[in-house]
């Protein structure tokens, strides 16, 4: 179940880090912008080229030491389908390389149209009578406010196609309060959430506790992934907001069991544009980026402990 | 101003019909079908095609007699980077044809995030320093679950570029209830977004007292519709689930002030897979179409009256 997958290759590494691939502009190198305009002019496809190649060499350099990579889609939809194309490369070379691939698409739908974002993202679509798999990525983000029926879709092929899910809860942004955490009865609506989640994974749960189907929880909000880890306690957490966010190790350990599982943390800036601190001034950026995603993994080290699991 | 101009095509043609161009392969005629294998065999190029040429045939038929078309991107998205060029080839076709576009995406995420999307679909993304319009739609629809700081990125295109928004208030799907219409104190959730959306909306509102900021209002919830009305005055309403979904023009009328203004009823299936439907055996697809969205303005005439307005 990919659920287990995921886990094994935290349990391995020692390390829930997910990697953000969000590239901007501003991040690349000289010489990477440099052959992408030579190549292409300054066009949609150079700016997708530069992308995937300033990807592919930070995946070269982390492969080893992070179990998973988060590519936002937001950052390669922008630049239209060059930019998806991009991102379809992104999923498929990180996958090659052996990480797990959560594709933050935040998508939400009724539900004849949710079928077909599912089966693009995490099934297969019909081409003519070709099924065909297209993003192709493990889990992927989805966004709960048209409800339940909004959901189904997802949840199919996630059981035909051993995939996993990553429903927002508590997102990590400030105005997340806004709907977020309005009370209805007792309760929050992110609790709410969490309920459902919950109940939604109850078919999909692996042989570590944990369901494919998982909760998107910030790691800004202590006190809320305090409570969705009551409400939910076999949901998985994808935990965005951690460094640049303003996230920290310390706040994240209540989302954690003595095994040190519970969550994958998400970091994006802080790893990819790390050769832009500093700290890692002198190294390449995706050696930079290795270093820093090392530095992650002993921050979050101190605060989660491996030890019940090996 | 686009909320302007959206009502003045309405009063124009004395039709507030968004025409829903998601294709399905079961829709294309067999000559579609062939010349899209004869070029591209079965593959994802030959199904975007398929969708494009399939569009630019209705477009060429109902351009004269409906405002405005609302492609739903996720039928596109499905087939990865030549399903969103195809999209984004519907968008400018329409737009050549002198319709507006209504882009359902539904999207929503955090700040820097959603700047990203709404650069791409409604403003400009920067291409090492080629300022570059990439979606280009007129309006977008929005899914609201991360509260205001997600829209802002948005509202900040819509008056730099005179685009529009419809965010996601009450979904014309069952499960829409689930979320949407949870009460906070005395009110739905729904009208809280209602709420939200109108204030979003103060600063953009036009001279018939709409505003370029609009809320999504299913067709299937009247009770809830009349509701968002009070609430929401000065919002347009994009008015999805009529016909196919069980939406009826009688019930939409209370959505629509004494000039025939307030919002634009969107139908897909009814539209573009008329020429399956026996009341309009003998026509192609596309003059099926435009029988069928002729039938659906007599329809909604019979409750929407434009007296007031000419």
């Amino acid at each position: 179940m990919i659920i287990d997958k995921l886990i094994e290759k935290i349990l391995e590494l020692k390390n829930p880090t997910a990697v953000g691939l969000d590239p901007r502009a501003d991040y690349l190198p000289p010489e990477i912008i440099e052959e992408a305009t030579s190549r292409y002019q300054k066009t949609l496809r150079a700016i997708s080229w530069a992308f995937l190649e300033f990807n592919k060499k930070i995946i070269d350099e982390i492969h080893d030491i992070v179990p998973a990579v988060k590519p936002q889609i937001a950052m390669y939809e922008q630049f239209g389908a060059d930019g998806i194309g991009a991102y379809i490369e992104t999923v498929r070379y990180a996958k090659e390389k052996g990480l797990v691939v959560i594709g933050d698409i935040k998508r939400g739908d009724i539900a004849s149209t949710a079928e077909d974002y599912s089966n693009g993202h995490i099934g297969l679509v019909d081409v003519f009578g070709e099924m065909t798999r297209v993003f192709d990525e493990d889990f992927v983000t989805i966004s709960p406010y048209l409800g339940a029926d909004s959901i189904t879709p997802f949840l199919a092929n996630c059981k035909e196609h051993d995939r996993g899910l990553f429903v927002l809860a508590k997102t990590s942004n400030k105005g997340s309060a806004d709907l977020q955490n309005l009370i209805v009865g007792q309760q929050h609506i992110y609790e709410i959430m969490g309920e459902y989640i919950s109940k939604w994974g109850e078919g999909l749960i692996g042989k570590y506790g944990y369901s494919s189907i998982g909760a998107v929880v910030g790691a800004t909000h202590p006190a809320e992934a305090e409570k969705l880890r009551k409400v939910a306690p076999h949901t998985f957490f994808l935990i965005p907001g951690y460094g640049a966010q303003g996230g920290r190790a310390s706040d994240l350990a209540i989302c954690f069991d003595d095994r040190g599982l519970g969550g994958i943390v998400n970091s994006s800036r802080g790893i990819i544009a790390a050769h832009q601190n500093k700290k890692y001034a002198g190294h390449t950026f995706a050696k930079a980026a290795r270093a820093a995603a090392l530095d992650m993994k002993e921050d979050l080290g101190r605060h989660i402990s491996f030890g019940g699991a090996l």
